[in-house]
């Protein structure tokens, strides 16, 4: 009798829209009969080959499809990769977001810019509150993590209830707010927890992460042994606490202190107007000011630790920073670790920066944001879920958490590596893998989202290779007389000056084709451009062995 | 009286040619009076901003002007940055080179696939063999590193001694070989050396690199581990003592061994012939064999450890490779850990093999050929040079060497962190940069070398960025009239189809442009041009914030 009724009872479904496949774009929507609700809405930057591509957003055809089931939006913290694509996933799908208090500030920040503050239904939630979405609840419970204000989620369904801890740490002594709500996680684990979807970005590394107030203290130290220094530091924009501790010990050295890097001062303007930060008064200054000070009591805090070529690191390192200037007494500190894939535009800064006489330290002045391997197993035991399913990283670092929930005694068959779009179906009874959404990532290359594809990102890969040779010529469509050209016109391919013979040979082979092709008779347009491609192809291949793109365009001359 | 006499005897000048700015191309000049010797003549990757270039090349105008003076090229190593742009340089240079053992044979297999061979004048030299060139005399002294046969060189001029390490490391129990000649240079800095030449590469890494019979240690414990696996394991294609080190391994438990990879099998076969390394029989197999074993009892060596997309191991963990293919049975080792620049495309690869199912070992399988701080500062306590001048490394590396230099007690003014170019000048009275030499970059693209330069990379670069936008169209030059066209073509830039309205509007745009002009009376091409590109400029960023090369091309149609 029982078992019928369960049998009749919904399972909940857990349906990656995005993040598993490749760092950041985290998406994950949660089912339980007409109730949706989606946890965070990240962007992706984009791969190497993404030539041109400013960044990459989540398929969500899933969700339109199911519009009228989706009832909100709950976002774990406030990081590009968990919230970068909801301005342009608002603009399709108008639906609530939830968030905490600094979350929702960077947020609201997004909005105004992309025009949607207004349009966008916004609720601030507290930690330790819930939030009742249609057959969902959901409770934010207090994490630690590189930025302030993030939070796991306790997922409440009538199938049972799901732990989601966004990215975190344990931090016992956090710089602002209070440590993670370790009781919590306890209590929910007590009350038997469905699944746990845990962070594994630090999956493979042994050990605790350290507080981030260990930070601080080399902060201390290395104020103490620059003192006839001007200090720059490089931080993540994001980082309130790092840029906090900075602030701390400027203030205690007596350093006035200067933000500089457009992302960085949004977000400290953020965090300042909701009291996140503290800043003692006139710490701060305008880098106008900074003439005004001698050099050895000031210290910039600067966008631009991962090497990007726009931000202001640097612009400051390439001497092309309006206002600031490297020289021989400076002391540079990267508080930060290369993202991989950043390590070698982080080197080439450093390198440059040394090159102009800074001192520049690069070792062991940053903390990671993410639970280490002895971390996540405290987790794993306070919340003691029947399912595990590891997110957050790469396939390997997903992989490496696996390892860790085997070693906690949970059964090989009960841990899900799932892949975007999977819809993992599951109760207490059981859980599998029971169908498939459509899933992809959407390149926005200006104000075109999802107008580039596999098609244009191919030609322009080709064109990066070996530019581009473009054959023009008129032909008399009445008459299939050739009447002006063949020009050979090439960007990107060769110096053109250097290579007259090449050019001209190749001009002189592209009019023996057509003249013969038309003297055949050929009048099928696409032919005689193939015709034309295929030659100077092969003879260009022959002298130079490259493949630039060979681009025939006739011109008909009867208009 | 003495005094004068000094005066009169000639300087030492040492002149990097490259190496310098960049990791690899190694090359510097010692000039004595009408003497110049080169050591090393290695070639270095691209940037990832040098699109569709194979590899960069050293300037070697310096030596052609001097070509009466060049004695030869004294080489350390077989590494492709210390000898992979002969090929290229003996071309236009033909002078003697001299090198140990493998490091010729490697050269040779170089040299012969450029139909150098018989024009070369070579000579393998041994390890405490000297030779004269002009006023040089240079000893050949062994050394240990990654690949085998490596040699530092004691450089004798009449103004003291210059010791040069080469790519090194101190290993007391080498795989092959003997361990490193300390005496000898203990014996040369007893005599008194003006300058050292010291590998940077390590010098920021406290401590000693362990020696490579270490890896074999390791192989065997894996081997034990993953008894019921078949072993692929990925390394450098020329560190032929690792790969000696899996042969034994895989003898000691009954595995068939596959070399897997055109660079590898190519210098285990030069390697094989000069009985540099000892490979059991019946051990290799060839990979079509492979079936005709349990797939425990084989292991794959192969290229690719560095994620190089075309490598064997990227072709085997995209499904790609002819022969070989990935499943849930398989271990995968990289012994090998991935240079600056790397570690995305390595990441990728272990992702894409973990999802096949492979076990992935991939720390701690690896030593480094390259010398650490303690074992920098043994080198220097032997040889006790007057100069330091460190080398082989990126700027900040160079610096690190720098930092252990003062603190061995080396004067400040004592240390040179020499630029590619720098004429520096030396004798047991004092040193300086007394000059400067042309040197550059020469971009090899296919069969060009030096065609393609800033411009045509400028190019490559914005066409990669948003591609390309065509307006072709023709003009009646006597009558001042359009008679076809405007045409728009693209590549790169939109999905076209999607984007009707916006190439119709544009071409509209340009025909109005043009009518205007003409009507206006303007003849001048080039203006004509201009005013197109402008227009057509302006209306694509401001309906897509994306800037695609324009290219106006106008055909004359009176010919």
């Amino acid at each position: 009798m029982s078992k019928i009724k369960k049998e009749n009872t919904s399972k909940l479904q857990i349906i990656p829209l995005g993040g598993l496949e490749q760092i950041g774009m985290n998406i994950t929507a949660f089912r339980y009969e007409d109730s949706i609700i989606v946890v965070d809405c990240g962007l992706s930057f984009p791969d190497d080959d993404m030539l041109g591509i400013d960044l990459v957003i989540p398929d969500i055809t899933y969700l339109q499809e199911n519009i009228d089931k989706v009832k909100g939006f709950v976002i774990t913290h406030g990081h590009e990769d968990h919230i970068g694509a909801l301005p342009y996933i608002l603009k399709e799908l108008n639906i609530p977001v939830y968030a905490t208090r600094l979350t929702m500030g960077i947020i609201e920040h997004k909005l105004e810019e992309h025009n949607l503050l207004k349009g966008t239904r916004r609720k601030v939630v507290k930690f330790g509150q819930s939030i009742n979405l249609g057959n969902f609840r959901v409770e934010f419970i207090r994490t630690n993590h590189s930025i302030v204000d993030a939070a796991a989620l306790a997922i409440y369904s009538p199938a049972g209830i799901v732990v989601h801890t966004g990215d975190f740490k344990v931090d016992y002594t956090p710089v602002f707010g209070d440590p993670i709500d370790l009781q919590r996680f306890a209590e929910i684990g007590k009350k038997g927890v469905l699944a746990l979807l845990c962070d594994s970005t630090n999956a493979e590394r042994p050990g605790y992460t350290p507080s981030e107030k260990t930070v601080g203290r080399t902060f201390d130290l290395l104020f103490e042994e620059h003192s006839k220094s001007r200090i720059i530091i490089a931080t993540f924009a994001s980082n309130v606490d790092r840029v906090q501790q900075i602030i701390n010990s400027a203030h205690k050295f007596g350093r006035k202190v200067v933000v500089e890097g457009r992302s960085m001062v949004s977000i400290i303007d953020i965090a300042q107007k909701l009291e996140c930060i503290q800043i003692p008064e006139n710490t701060l200054i305008d880098i106008d000011e900074l003439k005004n000070y001698p050099e050895n009591q000031t210290v910039i805090i600067t966008t631009g630790s991962q090497g990007e070529s726009m931000a202001a690191l640097s612009r400051i390192a390439n001497n092309q920073h309006r206002k600031i200037t490297i020289s021989s007494g400076d002391t540079v500190i990267f508080s930060s670790s290369p993202i991989p894939g950043n390590e070698k535009a982080v080197t080439n800064i450093i390198n440059e920066l040394q090159m102009k006489g800074a001192d520049v330290v690069f070792q062991d002045v940053h903390v990671s944001g993410h639970a280490c391997q002895e971390d996540i197993k405290l987790i794993y035991t306070l919340v003691k879920p029947k399912y595990s399913i590891p997110v957050h990283g790469e396939y390997k670092h997903l992989i490496a958490q696996r390892n860790i929930a085997r070693d906690l005694g949970i059964d090989k068959e009960n841990i899900f590596i799932l892949h975007s779009g999977d819809v993992l179906e599951l109760d207490d009874e059981g859980a599998k893998v029971a169908g498939k959404v459509p899933t992809g990532a959407i390149l926005v290359d200006g104000l075109g989202v999802g107008d580039v594809g596999n098609v244009v990102l191919r030609d322009r890969q080709h064109l990066a290779e070996d530019g581009i040779v473009i054959v023009v010529f008129g032909i008399d469509k009445d008459n299939a007389q050739l009447i002006s050209g063949p020009s050979i016109v090439s960007r990107g391919f060769v110096y053109v000056k250097e290579s007259d013979a090449l050019i001209e040979n190749a001009t002189d082979l592209c009019y023996d084709e057509i003249y013969e092709a038309l003297e055949k008779g050929i009048t099928d347009w696409g032919k005689l451009k193939s015709l034309v491609k295929d030659t100077l192809s092969e003879y260009i291949w022959k002298k130079t062995k490259r493949r630039p793109m060979i681009l025939p365009i006739i011109m008909d001359a009867n208009v």
